[in-house]
């Protein structure tokens, strides 16, 4: 099945001047399109100008095994554009050949002037090849060094947090009141932001290879926990924490819930403290949580989208887990005096140890404000 | 003492073409620069173009008792550029004598042509009449009916909310982490926010008459509680809640708390439910924070912002007295397990009715993020 792309306009017509910065930027930007698809491969997004720096075309990676963002960007361009272009790519064109060519000898074999690559490979075996068979080439190549620097790390945050420290990428996603409340003690919970983030919550679950939620979440919300997005098609693995088994129970006793209805049993895993020989669905033994990721990890999930509760969210934080945050904040005000925090379980003794959020964003999304950035 | 204000230019030259929505709009930011020294006035604005809709020039009103705003402009503008000019107010021109003349009669001497007042005045008893004496003496007179109606309403809301109600306007000022921690259980507490945040929340001091806080602030993070802005020279009155008494007590102790050495005395209030008759400090009796805002009204104060600390902050919302919140997040998490929520005293039994934020702004101060708007 082909990848859906969300729709995407761009912002320049052919022909018109652009900036290295432009091009830089919009490079990112058609690199996004790729993320509910490309795993466990980078985003990677390409623009192309031609010796004049005028507008050309772009190129990116859409799905794990398709084209690279430099062969996509070629199969547009005719003979005379190639000739003379500058390619700014969001990451160094591969070396290797894997399921496709190596971009870097596929480059090197055209009448390309010159690439701009964001980041540098950060597979240390072949970190700086692909610079240098486009170098041998005689083909003028550069890292790119800008304003744009932490962006394109960003776009390559899983990325390089699998390969660097071979370790699943965590984003854990809050939505509370301006004072930090998630719930009232009363269970009641729902819905605490608009639809309009909810709808963008559904486009970020695509980007993580699997969505964690705790038992609580699934006692008191019965989330169906599926990707509804009407651009995207993707169906993510689901990891519900349930150390003592009690869902397994529960869903023993008959209870049917709705996360069971509408996800394949073969993305289900439950994690447990013991293993419930009983049951037939795909269980995950873990003693604590980094014992847990280093598991879900060896299953091959490079990410991972947590989504509740309070307790999850607070014992991931505990432990140091997470990498990236998406606060989506209510214009409201709920009270913490009969009100849940999502860190009600989460402390620390001085406030030289709070956790710190860096290179925060902030959007908004009708009344409320999504704020994220990286953890650790 | 002349008012000292902040150094502003203007994002336009004379005879600049504007549209009537860059000029009502600029009305608006001038009128802001009197915020500091209006008080009981309203804050009010005015840019006049000619005839060909060209910036001339603009005033506003600086402090009570000196020049309005359509006064302070008419003082810039020669002869030649009166005539055929348009004037875009933020609000009626008065049709009243008072400190100063009338200013619609003021402006009917004058050949302008034509003047577009953002809001009708509030008090019933003018209402109008403004606009009647402009129209009397062929001005062409219009209400201004756009996109900027909720601004202008937001920039008279201290001024609204004292004529239509006849009430004190209440702000709350916030800084928390983003899971509305404001300090540590242990007591710690300094500092959340950053520098930047902490300059802007002296300028938010000056907007209003009076600084209120609870007596654990006092006792636990002992602030001065002066304005302390290198464009601002401004002493408010400071409102300290301290129903049994307490702070005065240790003041009576020899205890020397640092507001008590940078402010005058006349300027300091002890809210108390009894009065302690061997102070020589004002002290305002109340039984509840509604008495307590009451006998502020009285006291002549128009509007306070309270600056904490979570016990002070949920009385206040509990009584549904806050009319605005500034909400400072720093970029960091603290975990309410060994924090204390700035809503820890406050509480709702349904989501339905918790607190809600209108015409919420945000801005980015640093690191820190300021979301604005208003409750009630």
């Amino acid at each position: 099945m082909d990848a859906q792309i969300k729709n995407f306009t761009s912002p320049f017509e052919k022909g018109e001047l652009i900036t290295p910065e432009q091009a830089m930027q919009l490079a990112i930007e058609v690199a996004k399109l790729g993320a509910p698809y490309v795993s466990p491969n980078p985003l990677v997004g390409c623009v192309v100008v031609n010796a004049n720096h005028e507008f050309i075309n772009y190129g990116f990676h859409k799905k794990f095994g398709q084209d690279h963002a430099e062969a996509d960007a070629l199969k547009k361009l005719s003979p005379q554009e190639i000739k003379g272009s500058t390619f700014y790519v969001t990451l160094e064109p591969c070396a290797h050949e894997g399921k496709t060519p190596s971009c870097a000898k596929t480059l090197a074999k055209h009448p390309v002037k010159k690439v701009v690559f964001g980041l540098i490979d950060p597979n240390p075996l072949v970190s700086g090849q692909g610079a240098h068979i486009l170098i041998q080439a005689g083909i003028q190549t550069e890292e790119y060094q800008g304003p744009l620097k932490q962006s394109l790390n960003e776009l390559c945050e899983v990325f390089l947090k699998n390969y660097r420290d071979k370790k699943i990428f965590i984003a854990m996603k809050v939505a509370s009141s301006l004072d930090g409340q998630v719930a009232l003690k009363s269970g009641e919970s729902k819905w605490i932001t608009s639809a309009a983030s909810r709808t963008y919550v559904h486009e970020l679950r695509s980007y993580y290879d699997a969505i964690i939620v705790g038992r609580n979440t699934i006692e008191v919300d019965d989330p169906s926990l599926n990707i509804r997005h009407p651009e995207i098609n993707k169906e993510n693995k689901i990891v519900v924490i349930d150390p003592s088994g009690k869902i397994l129970d529960q869903i023993a006793g008959g209870k049917e819930f709705n996360f069971l209805k509408v996800n394949k049993k073969e993305n289900i895993f439950f994690g447990v403290s013991k293993k419930n020989h009983d049951s037939d669905f795909q269980q995950i033994e873990f003693s604590n949580l980094n014992d847990l990721t280093e598991k879900l990890w060896h299953l091959k999930i490079r990410s991972a989208f947590i989504e509740g509760g309070a307790k999850t969210y607070s014992l991931f934080l505990e432990a140091g887990l997470v990498h990236r945050l998406y606060l989506f904040l209510a214009s409201s005000i709920i009270g913490n005096q009969n009100g849940v925090s999502w860190t009600n379980a989460f402390g620390i003794t001085s406030l030289d140890s709070k956790l710190r959020l860096k290179s925060t964003d902030v959007l908004k999304f009708g009344s409320d404000i999504l704020i994220t950035g990286q953890l650790n």
